[in-house]
């Protein structure tokens, strides 16, 4: 134990931490299923002043958070310079865009999938129209969260014929990016639950096998959010680490959830602070690159005043936890603890090179002569491995 | 409001109804974490010749329910000898075959992907000597719970690591099994935790999207459980539908669960009745032709009179759900109501046979002609079509 | 198994069957946490005069329901004497009525237990205004929803004092109410989270306990919703017979729910179907007498058949399943199932009157003599009571 | 920022600290539901020998954890005398004992509400007869989970009829512990299921209430774990909260879980250290003054030195969150932070002393002349507030 390590400095976010935030995070109006709008509209251009100005590297947006629902061409063009002059001031950047599918009551039984084609038609539309804003823009990733594509009763959906129609608009819209030239991937965010009953991908898993059967699967990725994977009691970090593992985990959600229930958004940090360690762990040493993308919701308890507090404060717990991070892996302790607990054998193939399949079968140490009893006497050393990290989390060592 | 229709006969299964039990289910002593076993120990062949008795149509092992771990090879020949004679004389088949990597000590910390070597060869190892068996048995499908892959903890497991073990494991069988020349699929059973903190491959969606990266992937598929789903919060049938969408459900284990906690393996129709009647209609219109397996455990509250009781229910439930789906099909108002909430538009490509993205751009109907409040406004007649279902499957109909 | 034995005439419903409807439920517009309004707001009059006509014995209300928040005098005058008059001609009651603690952002942090003490004072004299408003109309029950009581952060709420004030607050209402002589009993509903992270006395057995300690606890009871308990994973039935058992069931909200998540305030029946069977059984044959209160919201995919279809729905089902439950019930066979599974000497005390704690300490077979490996080896014949009940849900019998 | 505080000392438990343990927490084999034991068992004098050697005050037990079930008199003295010899020699005290009745299978359906009379007579005189050691070792508690009150399926249990037996039984044992003019009180243990579906008092609440029906309510308290409350998902502190509000938080049990599955029982500290740190301040600001009681098991991985390192990382995980909370309460910034927040305004009565209801009726400004809209501007500063708490626990303050 040793007096703690954590320099203010390094607490304090820069561009090249590369954080990112949704002009509908800090925008939230604090609009719940039972009460009404508790913040005024927050103004975009005030959105990126801000961020930038907390040290946050870019923002991202929904169509519909910058150009509102209806708008005519001319003001659609008034919205976009007016935007894209307070990123050149703030120096922010977007690198990720994607379309409000979900708001509009038209919405109401889905966009890519809704039983009605018209929609399925104008959802497509809508996509498209944005996705030239946001190649204009320089994203690089868009994402697609298709919150209203599921049910709430068993015969309202076919879910075979709706994945042919998922199928059908990520192809599309593959093929229109490489028909435009642009250097433009998609992220699929899934979400287990509401506000559909069920939702169609709902998980990291479910989108990535969707993936595997697209024309383009190469140019379409995941978008996980911690707090959605949460919902389903599932651990965030290893759907993360499979992610990671196909070679899809192409844009991050980070935010905090307490548990499953309904999604609440909290600032990142807040919740499962030890999954929140893990996963700030694992995005480090696996040398993620892309954006920090905060996609939480200040709560509707909060002024601007909290609103800002949070964001920050989700910058700041990154960092700390990142700082945590590093020092556990760096400590010889925890380095003697991982040999202990084995992980070094874990990293070796289980055939070595060139035994192959009939060595294996042929050596009798491994299974007639094999000593069960005192393999199964073998303790596994977790315990004294976790509460290091328990103590580096802490500040303790 | 008419008759109800069931006549008795139709609840009585018959091998054509293809009801498997594993020979674990039946024989479960009722070992739980807080309790002694309640019913000593089955005898294979009394649970086969039951189970033919009831009406099934095959049975299903782990190795050591058939031939106790540590048996010498003498003892171990002697097993099958008298279990394949009493599948003789009953007539009944073993459609699926299994390798206990849980219940002995040395797999505490996992098989295929435990820290230790030694013991993952031993689990390879372990497994090959089984698929033999299992071939020779006539088994079509080997199933693979990773029930103790995961941990408790977080430096525990590398989890890209471990799925690179797990990939290696599978590669090697399927080499093994291509060799070997066996007509025998792989078929990867999910669970999100229990016994393990969290467990790998933790739905069908992880499952499906880590066989997609596999050296066979023709050869792997998924056998999906009713329960562990349920564990996650996820609707087993949208499940089950990408599985089939996928190509992948190479077997399925029904039984029941009531909602989130400890995995429960209640007898089918129990827990979410709503659900297994959307499951087995699901199941009875894609045609699926496997083993309608059964995975459960009689609580351990019953003496032997409760568990053939409990058998027989599985099986019962599943034909008067059959029966009930089907007439919910075939139901003219049913079909009405299908339409209403505009199924068959669903079924209909969103972009026409030759249209292809330009047609859909140029469509002004599409986009700037489309009329979005009108759309909006139309309901999508889901509830009268969701009450159809439930008089249907209350027999009201 | 016979041929079912509902007569259509027996799902029809009647004001006999006491079924009631808020009007927020029917009258909900589909505005949830992503999405904008589906459905236009509903005249209160019109839902009067369709409930009226779908067989409905009454409708309850939160002040805000039938005065729009920030009315005249003038205007709320002319707003009840419209309500009244439709009331008569429709012939509906108004069992309960409450308040609307919850809308409006000046509830953000709560109402009785908000930190801020003039949002304290005022939510108790908009709950008193209405009292007056419930009496006049005839309500014998005041639902208290509690939502926002609560928080999502661990120092934004003492929980000790903020039960302080909830104390206080039911306390005052009490002497109001008995101050003038209004017949009108408090009813808590608990919820366990949503729209608050965490919510004060989050189940039935919370508000329970909260309840014993206040200063009129005779007129105060719960108010418990399927959905809320079931958000918790517990056993809605369960929690009812202990508020049965407590004397304390003074109203009941039902409706459906699929699970741990988001409340779904689906139409009763819908979601766990078995647990709705389960509690009509125990409703029916506990004589609970209070209306069967509706308390669901039409999803937002649908118009307004569809509202209708789904309130016709709810009243269909609840007669479905009582009809369900007492034939289950007057079963010979089911009878004899019960007596199997001992549930005569459940209902017997322990210990004979007159034998008293001394007779048991003196009686040797109760322990030194008791045959403790037999009375283990008895089995309880749940799993055949189990099966005769879902034959008779599934109007299989 | 500054530096760290903890200095190493602090860490190191003493039994002024309170600390105790299970004899069954150490001692646990690792058996669970899909595999066999991992450990050998372990003698409970060498429990007492290195439990004392770590710092703490004391040991609990259930009677056959110290005397295997089934001994004679003459192997129960032998046992106890050398555990009293044991513990004498260690120092070590035992504040709290409770009863077995659930691992053998005569209690399979239960043992105070068992539908077998003879069971439930047999349940009591076990208990009764281990309340007699319990009190001659000096302990003060008594507690009692009943793990197998409950049920799996709805008609096996009439809940009202088996809440009467339950208050029977506790009415006889608080007669019992009367007339022997002992010095021990009772702890009902709350659990929402497993090993049952649902278990009966499922919650803190439930559990609370049940107790304000018995004949001797002051007798008996609630005995609330952590893992217990969150597999129902609800915030563990604001259940010890109400237990604390109600005067009945008689004893406690700390562990881990993470989030809603099976009953982890992590070492404490692990599973959501959030609610650990709140946990502890609550504890340590309202004067808690029991034992601070650990109910873990050591996951099965382990071998005995895990064991030992997992039980020493209980009580080093309390003392680091005592110590964070500590110093949150004392910083002067969240003092601040706290009055921002309007923690002091809840503190006050809603309605002064002496103004009575009628005051506040009579108060214009409380609703007719309030300002609606500026109070509903309010920000409540709740996210700075919870992120100098997120600061403290992990060491940056």
């Amino acid at each position: 134990m040793s007096t703690h390590r954590t320099a203010p400095a390094a607490l304090t976010p820069t561009p090249e931490d590369r954080f990112t935030f949704g002009l509908w995070t800090v925008g939230w109006q604090g609009r719940d299923p039972f009460g009404d709008a508790t913040r005024p509209a927050l103004d975009p251009v005030t959105s990126v002043e801000r961020l930038a100005a907390l040290g946050a590297y870019g923002v991202t947006f929904h169509d519909d958070d910058l150009i509102p629902f209806g708008s005519t061409d001319a003001e659609r063009e008034a919205h976009v310079k007016r935007f894209r002059q307070a990123l050149d001031t703030a120096g922010l950047k977007v690198p990720m865009a994607t379309t409000n599918l979900f708001t509009h009551p038209v919405f109401k039984d889905g966009a890519f999938t809704a039983n009605d084609r018209d929609v399925r038609r104008y959802a497509l539309r809508k996509t498209v129209r944005n996705i030239d804003l946001a190649a204009e823009l320089g994203a690089e990733v868009y994402v697609a969260w298709g919150g209203r594509e599921g049910s709430e009763s068993g015969a309202a959906k076919d879910v075979r014929v709706a994945l042919d129609r998922m199928k059908e608009a990520f192809d599309l819209l593959g093929d229109y990016v490489l028909e435009q030239g642009y250097d433009l991937r998609f992220a699929i965010e899934p979400k287990p639950n509401e506000p559909r009953g069920d939702i169609l991908l709902p998980t990291i898993g479910h989108a990535l096998a969707f993936i595997d059967r697209l024309e383009h699967p190469e140019l379409v990725g995941v978008n996980p959010e911690v707090g959605h994977e949460q919902m389903a009691g599932l651990n965030f970090s290893h759907g993360i680490a499979q992610a990671l593992w196909s070679g899809k985990l192409f844009h991050i959600d980070l935010n905090g959830q307490s548990g499953i229930k309904y999604d609440q958004d909290l600032r990142f940090g807040a919740g499962d602070l030890r999954q929140a360690f893990w996963l700030v762990d694992l995005l480090e040493s696996a040398g993620y690159t892309g954006p920090r993308h905060f996609d939480f919701k200040p709560p509707r308890t909060e002024d601007f005043d909290g609103v800002w507090a949070s964001a920050a404060g989700c910058m700041a717990n990154y960092l700390m936890l990142k700082e945590r991070a590093l020092a556990f892996r760096a400590d010889p302790e925890v380095q003697q603890a991982l040999r202990a607990a084995r992980l070094d054998q874990l990293a070796l193939p289980t055939v070595a090179e060139g035994e192959g399949l009939a060595g294996l079968l042929a050596d009798r140490t491994a299974f007639e002569d094999f000593d069960v009893e005192a393999a199964a006497g073998r303790g596994m050393a977790f315990e004294q491995l976790d509460q290091l990290a328990m103590e580096h989390l802490l500040g303790a060592r």
